[in-house]
């Protein structure tokens, strides 16, 4: 089980790191069906500013949401909402770095959490909080 | 091309839906590293109020985000953020309908969409909303 | 990083617990290419005495090494070698746990831990024994 | 069916090659959950001697396992145990030959196997032994 609400404080932080591989890609594009050509079109996108396909922004989401689920809080974790903004493009090769940070401790279990996530040059490519109840005792 | 902001309408709405499998799930949890037992773990689950694995929440965000980047705008769309409200469960071989609705249209080629998600039965699993610059004609 | 030579002890435990999806099955296949019908061949696997296909062993082995690469010892394992024994089918919708015990700490840096997996019915699958050496501190 | 006892002899070889790819490791480490950076993460190991990630050691022995369960004994044959010496890094993009070489036949129908995997510089990257029982006639 995860973290109780008393077991957690303000400050407490926990990451996860992953190399978005082409495969990462390809499988997410074949689970939601979002074909976009940003995603999967080497050729329409190979003289884009970002020089080539970049990942779904959902997919930096998703790091974040196992970071919550296996972490901080980690398993038992209720997921109440997430504000996501994209700040950035994830290339094919980038190394993310999804971060979650307790801000805020609220009624009812509630934890609020900032959540970000950096690619291997430090800058930052997604956004947000999370709002979740922290597993009971 | 997806739509322009010019041929783009308050009300205009776009969806797509599908049978969330096993795979999908598996492979989620297999992309990310989530492997938070109310995914992956029958026996964890199968006594719980929901009667075993559910999905990860942000699965559903895939959807809404292949609905955005496929249709409504479609291809071109800048992703500015995504507001997530996590309303219920997604359990495997539930049937979701992720639709975005235009709300409004906002300077500098910004269109505000109402994001949710709904299963086979209408119950609400996901609500929300996204902010996107449309494809410049 | 991992656990160090001078933090494991004797009798120190991990495990993780996942149920085997009929996708970690044709997933293991594709990788492999061991396409034996008794993985993927329902109609010539569903009157054996298992009832239809069973996984492949070697995934049981890799929630094994998956135990020892995350937790015990975890990141910086260097893995020498692995005995397995299969002792039982592993069906398509068994939830396997796998266990790594440590069971003799040896000279430079290397420990011996019993590997061993068991289904949702307490039936072991899996034996065998690893070998490692620890994450340097 | 694979090979009878009576059809397999001392000496007789089988095996398969594979460039091991980016989505072999990434699937193999969404199966598993073994997400030991090691294995996905560029940035942490390409400074290592190995100059980037690696392929999870017991990937090798799945394909040890697709020789025997395919070719040699082949389908219906019954893996008893397999013995694995790791002997050296798998390199995303390295290709791997896995080799089966039966070395004995002993009572009750089993069969002893010596395993090996070389990459495509002739590097012995696994060692060890297998023990099955052939296939009835």
């Amino acid at each position: 089980m995860g973290k109780t609400y008393d077991q957690i404080n303000i400050g407490d932080m926990a990451f996860m790191e992953k190399t978005v591989g082409e495969s990462d890609v390809y499988l997410f594009a074949g689970i939601t069906g979002d074909f976009n050509p940003a995603h999967i079109n080497h050729e329409a996108t190979k003289d884009t500013k970002f020089g080539g396909r970049i990942a779904h922004g959902i997919l930096s989401a998703g790091f974040v949401s196992a970071v919550l689920g296996m972490q901080l809080p980690g398993p038992g974790t209720i997921y109440l909402s997430q504000q996501l903004v994209f700040k950035g493009p994830v290339k094919i090769g980038d190394t993310i770095k999804a971060v979650a940070e307790v801000v805020e401790k609220l009624e009812k279990g509630r934890i609020r959490l900032k959540t970000t996530c950096f690619n291997q040059d430090g800058m930052q490519v997604l956004d947000g909080e999370a709002l979740v109840i922290a597993p009971r005792a």
